[in-house]
């Protein structure tokens, strides 16, 4: 069987709730039965969105040192847990000889597949304004529309306060506050585009359409190992 | 920071759930103040009961790859998500340069330590017939016993067919039968000697006093590189 690889630490909640999306969602009835995954928990990588949007420190060397980590020990296909690292995506696909899934563009796939006009994308403000959802979905059909200036601060709150610093007290009103509004705007569903948003709005009971990229990310590589 | 290495794939759920132990027991508000952590969930490594049973395949050159590939691959201090797999801890330990933590005899100086004077174990038949608990447990002053046939029988169903096989509607019944009949005997408190029964015990909701080796585990880990 091939060996998936995670270029994981981004953040790394976030890349234990993928590895185990990815052991959850195989049908397998013995451990033998399941895929072999290696991960890189690298917490050494910058913050993604503090080297997009402020001068932060260049996450590239580390991301790259991951992934060739990761292929030098036998990984056939690689993964990253992280939205905003794949601003990142061709600074790393060029520095390896093994295929990078790009969970943007398999979103998009999956929003155009499951008849969406127009959806909400919830992600960093660096995954935002650096345009990897909104290429992605380029040429789709799929319309994306983002949170208004007070919602995405809401949204950002909720990820860095809540989630990442396992806050589970944070007050969500805000950020329902913010689904409404885009709701209003038309949008069909919301695309959980930061990996700490899929485990806020569970540990929250927050109740909405979703498009969660980790488990299309997740379907996606069980399919290309298993077929 | 020191990077910790986990063995994995025994099973695949397992690690994640130690994956996941480590991160929320570690104090950090960010991603950079998490550990870095190398997993190999390596499914080729064949059923570490079966071989120490029943002549099956022995899971020592695989458990040795992955010992080997996490060292290489930077890791610091190595830790296995299965109990059963100490069996083999000396054939492993010979092979690599740096520390394997030894998860039963964690726990057993952690029993000690709480003051339990009889506790039972809930294992498999590979690793309650291994003795890798008792001699564990040998000069610990803490009387380890185990289930019945019956019971034994009862916990071997629970681990293969309910939590492996990740199926959550499993009769729980005789599993709870089991337990009260330790509790007759004496036992303080139940050692989940198997990675799948702290998931288990939890999907499942069953109340009883535990020691859980995983979490024994993850924080001796991550004292061992926080200081």
């Amino acid at each position: 069987m091939k060996t998936l690889g995670i270029i994981g630490g981004m953040g790394p909640l976030a890349t234990a709730d993928l590895f185990k999306m990815i052991i959850e969602l195989t049908p397998a009835k013995s451990d033998q039965e399941h895929i072999p995954v290696l991960i890189d928990s690298n917490t050494n990588i910058p913050d993604r969105t503090a080297a997009i949007l402020s001068c932060g420190k260049d996450p590239r060397p580390e991301m790259i040192h991951s992934a060739k980590r990761l292929q030098e020990a036998g990984a056939d296909y690689l993964l990253m847990s992280c939205n905003t690292a794949h601003y990142f995506y061709d600074d790393i696909a060029e520095n390896i000889h093994i295929p990078l899934l790009h969970m943007p563009k398999l979103t998009a796939e999956y929003a155009r597949q499951k008849g969406y006009k127009k959806v909400a994308l919830l992600a960093t403000d660096g995954t935002i304004k650096s345009g990897v959802y909104s290429n992605a979905f380029g040429n789709s059909g799929v319309e994306i529309i983002t949170p208004d200036e007070e919602g995405q601060k809401s949204i950002m709150g909720f990820i860095y306060d809540g989630v990442k610093s396992g806050n589970w007290h944070y007050p969500i009103e805000p950020v329902e506050k913010a689904l409404s509004a885009l709701s209003v705007l038309g949008a069909e569903a919301f695309i959980l585009g930061c990996t700490e948003l899929p485990i806020g709005f569970k540990e929250f009971h927050i109740e909405a359409p979703t498009i969660n990229p980790t488990e299309v990310l997740a379907r996606k590589a069980i399919e290309t190992v298993l077929g």
